[in-house]
């Protein structure tokens, strides 16, 4: 099979939305208004282990990409794949159906149309994917729009996919709830498209909730200034019962830890004016998801951590590429 | 200097015509009407040696997208850049800073804005390159559109780039103007412009004349019958100066399989009806590109190579990324 089947048997399906679809120079869709544009990449051994699961893996590399969109308050459009690959998986048509299945149903359910495909051979797997969505540009969720007084809010729960991938490097099967959340994110879409007009500022959680929000206190300040802050109450961390029972050995630190610098977690982190509690609960029931208010934006630099009121000392790091070199974080 | 830095350092440019560049979930650009996307994957060891020119590799990642667009008629609109590489290459400001002085240079001077980056660790270079175009739907330049009895053209030279890559293959270094071809292909996206409406279908040539020309005539069968075919004129094949001196020891066989099945052109081939002949003419000289007539498509499926006349059977085989172990061509 050269790499011209490959496209063809795995990933070229009847057009949907679009004009044209793979398989000329470039593939054609219309689009009207503002697109919102986003690409990510994941490397064997980097982003994910080589025995990974190859339907999670096809899961997770466009949920990843559809949880930018939501953090933008953006509509799926189409998506491109670029997949490098060693020529036995390429020929192993039990795991290329796995993968192509994972990435193919995600795309479907999200109306999001793979419009470009590149396959390779490569002595590693390396996995790019580009993701176009939709927003009325005033309604876009801008990192830089959050303002002193903001609620912060979080969707879902912290921790669950950290925890389940600290079990698997110590050897150990997580639990199957923390395994589903570390394999197969659910992209926050419909949440961030209803937070439009809402909320001030998002950003999706994918190294750890102290190090992404630090990214919208620094891109909200204002021009030469010093970052914005926060503080936040340990307590209400949204924590899964799964979480609860994997961690029941652990110190409350290590805990924090996982849920603040675990990463993985992609969930939506966003901020809105007290005025809009109500808006906001409404915008989360109406898209299925829960959000938890956890703190609120300073004037002052830095992230402050509250228990019952009283200042927590914590020491987080959040992942760099460049810097840290044990894997990052993996779809098994 | 951690992921984020890299992004700003080498490749945040003050947005033109975006509403929101690198740094966001997403970046923001405003679109109108339909549009053509593409993407490729280069992969050191495979498209490229570790010891490329990275100027010049950084300019032939987004020249080959490039060279979608214009085989689509398409007018380039945004790109999106994925670059994993060692951390030793990251932390090389020179290199980095050739590598993104060569991508920004062709991005700025085709008006293609960076709008979405990612740079990540890995045991070797891969770049991923996604790039969005916007042409007129009805406009766009398909393959499938070749009609029997349609001229059959390209434009530049043809194998410029394979006989420099023989060249540094063999540890000679090629002579200064097809070195340039491999390393710097210029896209024909004016030219491709002004085919809209004139020519009936183009692919641009990145694997060899004879496999893509196949894809056109593949492509443009009506449904449930054979694929077109073609006779073409050998001694038409557009040819350069330096490429005869380079081929003056080589027989006429080992010259056209330089031109028709060597690769890396990154010229248009494209077919148009013959009442078309002096539009074309004009348009080729509004872009500034020869084009050349090289023969014409017929009904019956199959190459027909000719020479004065008589009928030169040629043995042909253009490149398969899953097939072919050796490198498939090189920036440097």
């Amino acid at each position: 099979m050269n790499e011209f089947e490959l496209i063809r048997r795995y990933f070229t399906r009847p057009a949907r939305r679009a004009r044209l679809g793979v398989g000329d120079d470039c593939a054609l869709i219309d689009a009207h208004g503002t697109l919102a544009i986003s690409t990510d990449a994941l490397i064997e051994g980097r982003h994910f282990l080589s025995e990974v699961d190859p339907e999670a893996l096809g899961h997770k590399a466009l949920a990843v990409n559809l949880s930018d969109l939501a953090a933008m308050g953006a509509e799926p459009l189409a998506c491109t794949l670029a997949l490098a690959l060693p020529a036995p998986r390429a020929q192993d048509s039990g795991w290329m159906q796995a993968f192509s299945h994972g990435f193919n149903t995600l795309a479907e359910r999200y109306d999001c149309e793979l419009m470009g495909g590149d396959t390779t051979a490569s002595p590693l797997i390396m996995i790019s994917v580009t993701i176009i969505g939709q927003v009325p540009p005033e309604q876009a969720l801008r990192r830089s729009r959050a303002q002193v007084g903001d609620d912060i809010y979080v969707s879902g729960y912290l921790g669950d996919a950290a925890m389940a991938l600290a079990w698997l490097q110590a050897g150990k099967a997580p639990p199957a709830a923390l395994r589903q959340r570390l394999e197969r994110p659910e992209p926050r879409v419909a949440l961030g498209m209803g937070l439009r007009r809402i909320a001030h500022a998002a950003i999706d959680l994918s190294d750890g909730l102290s190090g992404d929000l630090q990214h919208i206190l620094t891109a909200s300040a204002q021009s030469g200034t010093s970052p914005l802050g926060a503080s936040i109450d340990l307590e209400q961390l949204p924590t899964s019962p799964e979480f609860e029972q994997a961690a029941s050995g652990l110190t409350p630190e290590q805990k924090w830890h996982y849920q603040l610098a675990g990463g993985d977690d992609y969930e939506l982190c966003f901020t809105a004016p007290v005025s809009k509690r109500e808006p906001i609960a409404q915008a989360a029931a109406q898209a299925g998801v829960e959000v938890r208010r956890i703190g609120h934006v300073e004037r002052d630099s830095g992230l402050r951590w509250l228990k019952q009121g009283q200042p927590v000392t914590l020491k987080l790091q959040s992942f760099d590429h460049f810097i840290d070199t044990s894997l990052k974080h993996t779809a098994a």
